[in-house]
């Protein structure tokens, strides 16, 4: 079943970089370019205020592939009509919304889930929780779309609505960020959406208990209009870059081919393998320039995961380090929030990137996954991912690159693709050891990570230490 | 989205049958006819041994609606393989089937569940699971398939079939019922399973009670072989029609339209009324013959539901009263279990019934719901089945009849649509409601029910009483 754009990865190990000349040229290169972004790139993304204005007036260049519903849907208002806009929001009746759900309005407002013009009325949202995918209108054929993008109000705010059509939607800190029309309010029946994206209701599913458990018992959906580019002023905005950022970008750099690599931990060896193994391969099925967008999730994740700032700066030593390539490496941040629904969030993060301009996805091992909340087991099948990813209505456009897990191999010292024949030369290192390894200040094995992103974390969980002996204020 | 196919009921309340003329003739034909079917349908239900095996090899000619996939798949060998089969059967490992399983067994056999070919291997399994439907080889685009049809197997026979190639399937009473080939075993992960399938984990689905909870902890796919027709010895195998048998009475009766009515319960007039008006409706579309298929469901059914022989004798008795015309109806059994899925079992209804030839399917409120099992409210939101149905991939080329719900109006003396504009006039009486007149020897108003059909629940609401009130053997 749509096994014909499987690509079948390698059985052999392959050395990250097995050449030292490639190598030194890699951290010659690293060393005259912009931490995380190559310096065209940082043009791109820190843009004066009139060329981001004509960007968005101009067309999509990057024909890779298309976004779906065969445009993307920008969702920001024009300038010259903010005023109006701010003032007709001040006679609405008002939403808050939650920072997750600024993450989504986010989400919403660059394209990313294009061809949601909005938060989910009940059709969009019957549609994802039952068959991961949209009709699209007139025939149009099928989109995937496997997570809910949905906005939980209270009874109060319901109320307060009634039968107006439109509504203003306040930010985390009460300043008004959109104006949601034609709203269609529904029952938000929260156990039936956990059971069919989480395939459990166990307590303790990190996205649950951050904004599920407590949201409202409505959800609201219309078609969004936000009033200017939604900014977290976190010094991160500037690699924030959006679909059509990015889509400008593998055209200014001539890409024949977008591989989208998605974490939200940090890069080590192994990573790296997966990520530069892809780039031979497509070389060798004739590509000339395939362009890889490393591409972190931005938006709210579990508490033990290493937050975002430390994690850029953990990438920007990789790409310092020659580990990855920035003539060839697009970093940048993937503004969702992480809902760890593996096989069903896999989906989004594969279909997500597609309207970001990515033609090629590699996925690995247990996407999306992670430990189940009260059992002694991962919560998903580690092969499901890969399996349900390959098979989704609406991402038949995209080439998915399946990948064989990469662990540390012993006798070689170094990351390589894991050798049943002999595996007990083979150590697993979990994000969780990864995790021991820094805070305890004991060294990973040669070979597992650069040693300037290995630093950054260790330093990161030496602050952490340094702040849990600090005596709490009374 | 894809509503141009529905067709919105009228809003005028409509009599069952309100020329007197007209019940007259139905009075007069039924009293003729065969209890439960036409006197045709009689003769092509109770095959001769030579007639059904050459039934087997005509082509299926109702062309209505084509089978999923193109063509149906039947899985019943041929009589002339059966010994060999039988011979083989007794060299290979064995697995028990439960009752359950057998019913499952029997959709496969007959093409209810075409293009499945046996039980679901992992590949349908995670697409079932996931999207509620499947795709075809060699880009034939999606079926839809909303409930896996799987085979549990526990530690034991796991072990016991190793890496074998090929499984013999033991009916609940230890015969041979089946071969199926190219097996694959996957693990059974329960939890999972039933949350994406019911939207709940709560504890007394019914389904889940009888058979999930206790199976084994792997799933067995492969391709199944029937040694010969499955029967049930119950006195109602003639009515167990096969989508083949079906179509050809479709034929020989010169329908131009079929619509099926699902259903598990016994028949009131506000059933009728759907029925009758469906038909009505056809005629003004400008169909010269639309036949309806009063399908009841004859699996597994919750032990308060009423049992499938007496449905079956109530039915009988709303054809002999007239209420329902047997020159333009078949009543026939559907052999699927039940599962009380609500949105995503209604899929899987109305699936089957394309497999067997209507092009129509009637649905209601809250097809295939329950009571929560743990909470007070009703387990699915009572507009989610025909909203999901009506978007659900695959079943684009079947017409959805949605319907209000019909009730029984208090002015007219007989059921009618709701009508909101004078509620206070209608009386809504639930399944739990009928059964607990019923019990008491309480008759429903006047013109709830043929006083034939009434009869029969309050003779069988007695037997049971009767049954309770004798005393238990030590």
């Amino acid at each position: 079943m749509a096994t014909t754009h499987l690509l079948t990865p390698p059985r052999l190990h392959h050395p990250t970089l097995s050449s030292p000349s490639s190598a030194a040229r890699l951290r010659a290169s690293a060393s005259l370019a912009h931490p995380l972004l190559h310096s065209r790139l940082r043009l791109a993304a820190r843009p004066s205020p009139r060329p981001r204005r004509r960007a968005m007036s101009t067309t999509v260049r990057s024909s890779l592939i298309d976004p779906d519903g065969g445009a993307l849907v920008e969702l920001v208002a024009a300038p010259d009509r903010r005023a109006a806009l701010r003032a007709e929001a001040e006679q609405l009746p008002r939403v808050r919304m939650s920072l997750v759900d600024l993450q989504w309005a986010h989400v919403l407002a660059e394209g990313w889930a294009s061809p949601l013009r909005g938060f989910m009325r009940e059709d969009e949202y019957l549609q994802s929780l039952h068959f991961n995918c949209i009709r699209l209108p007139d025939g149009g054929g099928l989109v995937n779309m496997s997570l809910p993008i949905v906005l939980a109000i209270g009874d109060a705010d319901k109320e307060q609505i009634g039968n107006k059509p439109d509504v203003a939607l306040e930010g985390p800190d009460g300043g008004i960020v959109a104006i949601l029309r034609r709203v269609e309010v529904y029952p938000h029946n929260k156990e039936e959406r956990i059971a069919r994206i989480w395939g459990t209701t166990a307590p303790g599913l990190p996205y649950v208990d951050e904004a599920i458990a407590s949201a409202g018992n409505w959800l609201i959906g219309g078609d969004l209009e936000v009033l200017e580019p939604i900014k977290y002023n976190d010094g991160l905005d500037h690699y924030r870059l959006s679909p059509r950022q990015l889509r400008n970008e593998f055209d200014k750099r001539g890409a024949d081919a977008v591989f989208a690599f998605q974490l939200r931990n940090p890069v080590h060896n192994g990573h790296a393998l997966l990520m530069n193994d892809t780039r031979r391969r497509l070389l060798e099925m004739g590509y000339k320039n395939p362009i890889l967008l490393l591409h972190p999730l931005g938006g709210f994740t579990k508490a033990d995961d290493v937050p975002l700032p430390v994690r850029m700066e953990q990438h920007s030593k990789v790409l310092e380090d020659g580990v990855l390539d920035p003539e060839t490496t697009i970093v940048s941040i993937f503004p969702s929030p992480m809902h760890y629904a593996g096989p069903t969030e896999v989906q989004w993060h594969a279909k997500a990137r597609i309207n970001a301009g990515a033609n090629f996805y590699i996925v690995g091992r247990d996407p999306a996954g992670m430990g189940h909340p009260t059992e002694k087991r991962d919560l998903y099948n580690p092969d499901h991912g890969k399996k349900v990813l390959s098979m989704a209505p609406g991402l038949e456009k995209l080439n998915i690159l399946p990948f064989k897990v990469a662990a540390y191999d012993t006798v070689a010292k170094e990351m390589a693709f894991f050798d049943p024949s002999r595996s007990q030369d083979f150590l697993f290192i979990s994000g969780t050891k990864m995790r021991t390894f820094a805070k305890n200040g004991e060294n990973p094995p040669d070979g597992f990570m650069c040693p300037g992103g290995w630093k950054v974390l260790v330093d990161y969980y030496n602050s952490l230490q340094a702040e849990e002996a600090v005596p709490a204020p009374v």
